[in-house]
């Protein structure tokens, strides 16, 4: 929170005219939006080969088209390795892939990611894990008796990863109702992450849950990934527009495993990934999305609503896919 | 669709000033809209006591607002006794609960409901149910050898009414692909509905699925439902509304039984009562409800969505109810 005032009261104080903001994830987006609100032309430097890296590159170059049509200068596949203080504000050096590469600005953004502040736990003897976080139960009961942790501080139960690090404001309220309530006798369990995750990007609204293709490797899944663009509502009714929905299902059990999707803000992408994760919660197959009794109207959806033309667009290429292999 | 056409024509040619419909469930009110659209003025005459039959007064109370804001004039406990060619155009004479009331005006839509059309199966000699529709089985198999039936001729499967008929294209959809699977061989089976639906009357989006408290308690479920308004995102983040929600739970066994929501467009309801509905195919209580990693970003959601604020509601008051009883 601290930095947070601090920024604004920078922002307020200086006027810069530009900024450069290191990382493409989740914070790094709203900020680039955030700032452009307020007039700052940005530069939003990613390591990695796409923005986004939480969703596939697929969606990854939506999003990116999106940041460029609203006038951020998006540069990917490089490396900040430098920021000093420059004759006039910031210098910024980076490596590209094809070389060197910098940048004069006023103000710089570093959102990389966020680490477990752990010490109070660790400095009394807490058990640490995944990526340092501290050890916690099912009932966030920490290696300590008589001592609870909840938050971006403890590891995250996921419920297809296992123990692993994954800070979010669902979780962590979820995790915080859990272990107030056994500090005070109570026995309530967090019954885990999917990691459902959506994030705005100026007019874009991406979401994911669960699994995508590689994570499902890892795990010894035989995954498949069908990418479809059904309308958020019938065509005929004025303003459909096309959500792009990545869909992943185990072709030997048939089993969903994640979803991830890319519509513009107002298609109810946020909420209709939310059917996904319930339908994961359930161990649901993909098949079985389409028994699932969704609402309709002509303006907001489709008799088959776009959540269920996806799965059905997985189920074809699994049929097909089938057909070749015992042709 | 026919019938669609000749209205759109009449519409044309006629260029009517003021109409009148009788009926104010779905269709009704999108007329209601369509015509008010078209700088038609919108007399609406329902027989019950309030607009929306489907939901409860509280929300039907919201609709009917929502109708007189736009402009519509709406007339609620009186019923149409005659439609009558008068001296300039049509004359609809009615009876309200205080007495005789009549209407002159250009243009009469009766709105009342659906009937099955069933003429070609019941003259084959097909067996019919509840409305007189045809009766199938959850293959969609009528009692003729070789004969499957889908869409709004048929009984429907409600997997907690039982067997009813609830005419919808969600519905109809799903019976359809079972049906022609079945018919060249398959095995598909209808999973049943919940009677989900969802309208947009004007600026606002209304949605149900599942039980209403008197169609439990003619169940034999000991129901209780709570009515709570949780915002569709975060109150920082600007435009921020409360959606009204109604959650239905049975307070012997805690079981999930119905929701019914309002609010406005872009608040996202229409897919908000898919998690609902989701959580119903499985059967969950309403406690279970917030163990769902639903998703979450300032602008779209809350770390609890509205969908878990509504069942949190409810569980408060059981807790309240139960700590009564042993009090």
């Amino acid at each position: 929170m601290g930095e947070t005032f601090d920024l604004a009261a920078s922002l307020d104080q200086r006027q810069p005219a530009n900024a450069l903001i290191v990382g493409a994830g989740y914070i790094g987006l709203e900020m680039a939006e955030a700032l452009t609100a307020r007039g700052i032309r940005v530069t939003q430097v990613e390591q990695l080969p796409e923005v986004l890296p939480t969703v596939d590159a697929e969606l990854g170059a939506l999003v990116h088209d999106g940041l460029t049509r609203h006038g951020v200068e998006v540069v990917t596949a490089t490396t900040v390795t430098r920021i000093s203080r420059g004759a006039t504000g910031l210098r910024v050096d980076g490596r590209t892939a094809t070389g060197p590469a910098a940048w004069n600005v006023d103000l710089v953004l570093v959102v990389v990611g966020v680490r477990p502040d752990t010490e109070l736990l660790t400095t009394a003897g807490a058990q640490t894990g995944a990526r340092g976080a501290v050890v916690v139960d099912h009932g966030m009961a920490t290696s300590l008796p008589g001592v609870w942790a909840a938050g971006d501080c403890v590891i995250t139960h996921h419920r297809q990863l296992g123990l692993t690090y994954l800070p979010l404001g669902t979780t962590a309220h979820k995790q915080g109702r859990v272990a107030g309530h056994n500090a005070i006798g109570g026995r309530a369990r967090f019954h885990g992450s999917f990691g459902t995750q959506v994030v705005k990007v100026f007019d874009l609204v991406i979401a994911r849950t669960g699994l995508r293709d590689h994570e499902a490797t890892g795990l010894g899944h035989s995954p498949l990934t069908v990418q479809s663009s059904p309308n958020d509502h019938k065509a005929y009714y004025p303003t459909a527009y096309p959500i792009t929905i990545r869909v992943t299902g185990d072709t030997t059990t048939g089993q969903l495993l994640g979803a991830q999707l890319v519509g513009w803000l107002g298609t109810e992408v946020s909420k209709r990934v939310d059917t996904y994760a319930t339908a994961l919660f359930h161990g649901m197959t993909v098949a079985e999305i389409s028994d699932l009794d969704l609402s309709y109207t002509p303006p907001l959806g489709s008799p088959w609503d776009a959540v269920q033309m996806a799965t059905q667009a997985w189920e074809s290429w699994v049929t097909d896919l089938h057909t070749e292999v015992s042709a």
